[in-house]
């Protein structure tokens, strides 16, 4: 499946949050990373994000489509994730 | 469709990208927004947006699905739009 994982977190999780995401998924930008991923790997992304998050606080919103084509992107101003160094 | 617009901006115009996002679509989490619009609604959020941002340093994603049974939602953590005050 594709998935767009977009994350609001503690500033002091941040770190721990994209460390996570980044050894699945691209980074797209400041609270936002995307890719194919199958629902195994996506399981465990979802138990190592659960680690390090303050579930009280903090919130990880993931987006799913089975079919990549189903979603359709569009930049608005600068494509950082092609540009910019991932975190 | 349906929409998900994830947003990567200067803070001094921060304000002013949720004023023109919030007339349209839901808040989902610090810097996600998503909802249902049309192509023609999604058209002024994009001249909206664009006068607001700075092209050459912020970025405005939008993902678009033409049916939002496509798109599946998973939240991990706080569900921050359905409980939090929209900004």
């Amino acid at each position: 499946m594709h998935v767009v994982i977009v994350y609001d977190v503690g500033i002091e999780r941040l770190d721990a949050v994209r460390h996570v995401l980044k050894k699945y998924l691209t980074w797209i930008q400041n609270s936002a990373f995307e890719g194919e991923i199958t629902a195994g790997k996506l399981e465990e992304v979802r138990l190592l994000v659960s680690q390090v998050i303050d579930k009280e606080k903090d919130s990880v919103v993931v987006y799913a489509v089975n079919n990549p084509s189903w979603l359709e992107k569009k930049v608005w101003g600068r494509e950082k994730g092609s540009t910019d160094n991932v975190l």
